[in-house]
């Protein structure tokens, strides 16, 4: 599958994953080359990329505990920390074999230690292949705010193997299919067409040539707009409220995690309810929306209580600018609207609207 | 005085400094005003800031405690958290009133907090006037290693206002004249004997313009090399031993805290003795170098059983690559070799040097 060159790095595809690694690798004198993983990547991707990896040197390997309720700064701390016990100078590269946690959390550590070491990502979830692997936002989270500290710094080459996938519980599938379904909500008919195919039919190999026309999408995206001025932003579609739901039920001990697939697969259904209401987006296709979603995703119960807590959360998202929520709602289909503002009455009502189309369900 | 334009912003010196600051928050609408300050700029510096600033808004004043020892990760926590509590956002602005600590801790909060936050530096110490102002270097130290985690991002403006360096101990003045000193050596012999006059005729008005020229020497050399691939590399003369000294004596409780300058004197002496030992630098120039530095610093004693753990630490110099410690010497004064190696027997002469340069004097 052929390699997309972005404007700050290359991303390439199954067979020329590990030729490419390899290169990379003999043509850079590397002083030493450490690989971070999670105990499940260790265990389970670990020794596929053992295996096709051609070099000499001992690989330093190190673990840290993998969930988004590691994605902070102590993390980043004790890496660090790691890193100069090691003795990791600036010719010392990390290569990042994980999911978001790990290729957020390791590329900012990256970029920050001695003011910037090479990285390499190898996303192993359907999410970080399609989201994090291109873009080059990095970071972790500060207390339950989501990635609220970062920089952005493309690694050098993005690796997708999408042999990881195979490694992966269905749940973590269902989660990366949400940014995959923003893609095509945000930019592209088509392309929504052909997941919602993928969906209805079941799977089948296709998926590998949605997840590289996934990442052209964005990748679009972002070489338009890399400091997020104007059209990246779309890229937050179902994000602004999907994220304030994420960080609500991850810091509260009475509610299961939830997956990022499922807490945006939430906001983009309720952001999709705001622009009908706001921007006359087609109700059939909200209908279409819901209906397809609800094949995908397991309705999550958001009390009425909650709402206030959700709402208070929604200050502290990064598009907000001037003390407003910005919202990046859609006229149709693959034509989108940024900083729509919406006040906290029509919200209220979006989650009614969200819990009325699976009770009904 | 004229405005320096720089690859990536402008510095601006004197009766430039506030109209373009006034102009600047004109034109741009920041949802918010932060101006990062420490006991001592708060009481010293903020006083005349208030002053000459024109804007409607309030100001929000965030204080932290000065000193090197708290250039720390948990610092930036802190004042992340404080960020997030005052409702900043990505049109927010961090202005850094401060010295060397706050305006390298400062722009690397704000070049992380959402990532990326616009931020101005006003240097009020000498030393950050004439090295921190420029080149973008942030950061804050990793336990005792000085400026281990950081990014390079310049700020958007930087003002140079010579009145606040009446506010500074006469100690704070000999250790900013150390990298001047050190631009001289390392690039400019002209300057350097404008330096030497300087300090042998004692203080006038021409330290604004000396101050002026050191932020041209400095930008030049940034600007051929952002990233230290070469010729930044020669802003390291005198800190690899001299940090290593600094961080020695920080970690020390029974030694007494040197000052970045007084550190890097040190570094600048051993360095010209390897210089002269590995390279030929010129004897007299070598013992002239001596006599100057020693009107400005006063001896510090380094003892034989302190050598080896100052060796130990220049183990996590940057600049190392491949295991190596890499000096920038000099072949003359202006005329400098980078990626020097230097055997550790070599590096314990020199101390022996130091020490007999003033055991004598």
């Amino acid at each position: 599958m052929q390699t997309i060159v972005t404007k700050s790095n290359a991303i390439h595809f199954n067979e020329t994953c590990y030729i490419s690694l390899n290169d990379y690798l003999d043509t850079n004198n590397f002083s030493m080359i450490m690989v971070l993983v999670d105990e499940n990547t260790r265990a389970l991707c670990l020794p596929r990329f053992h295996e096709h990896i051609k070099i000499k040197k001992p690989l330093e390997i190190i673990e840290i505990q993998g969930g988004e309720s590691y994605k902070t700064i102590e993390t980043c701390n004790s890496l660090w920390r790691r890193f100069s016990k090691l003795g990791a100078d600036r010719k010392s590269l990390l290569i990042n074999l994980g999911g978001g946690v790990i290729t957020d959390l390791g590329g900012f550590v990256a970029s920050t230690f001695k003011r910037g070491i090479e990285y390499i990502n190898i996303p192993t979830t359907l999410l970080s292949m399609v989201d994090a692997s291109v873009g080059g936002k990095t970071g972790v989270d500060l207390d339950n705010l989501k990635n609220q500290i970062g920089v952005i710094n493309s690694g050098e080459m993005v690796l997708i193997d999408t042999s990881y996938l195979d490694t992966l519980p269905k749940e973590q599938i269902r989660s990366g299919m949400a940014e995959m379904l923003k893609h095509g909500l945000i930019r592209d008919e088509d392309y929504w067409q052909r997941m919602k195919e993928y969906i209805e039919k079941g799977p089948s190999s296709q998926i590998d040539n949605l997840i590289r026309d996934s990442v052209i999408i964005k990748d679009e995206i972002v070489t338009k707009d890399p400091f997020e001025r104007n059209i990246r932003k779309t890229l937050n579609f179902g994000h602004t409220l999907g994220h304030a739901i994420e960080s609500y039920f991850l810091e509260n001990k009475d509610k299961k995690d939830l997956l990022h697939g499922e807490a945006i697969a939430i906001g983009m259904i309720m952001e999709c309810y705001l622009s009908h209401v706001l921007l006359d987006f087609p109700l059939e296709k909200l209908n279409n929306i819901v209906q397809l979603f609800s094949k995908v995703y397991t309705p999550i119960t958001i009390q009425s209580r909650d709402h206030e807590h959700i709402l208070n959360l929604l200050k502290h998202d990064k598009k907000n600018e001037y003390g407003n929520v910005n919202f990046v709602l859609l006229n149709d289909i693959g034509d989108y609207k940024i900083d729509c503002k919406v006040d906290n009455e029509l919200i209220i009502k979006a989650f009614q609207f969200y819990d009325e189309c699976f009770e009904s369900a």
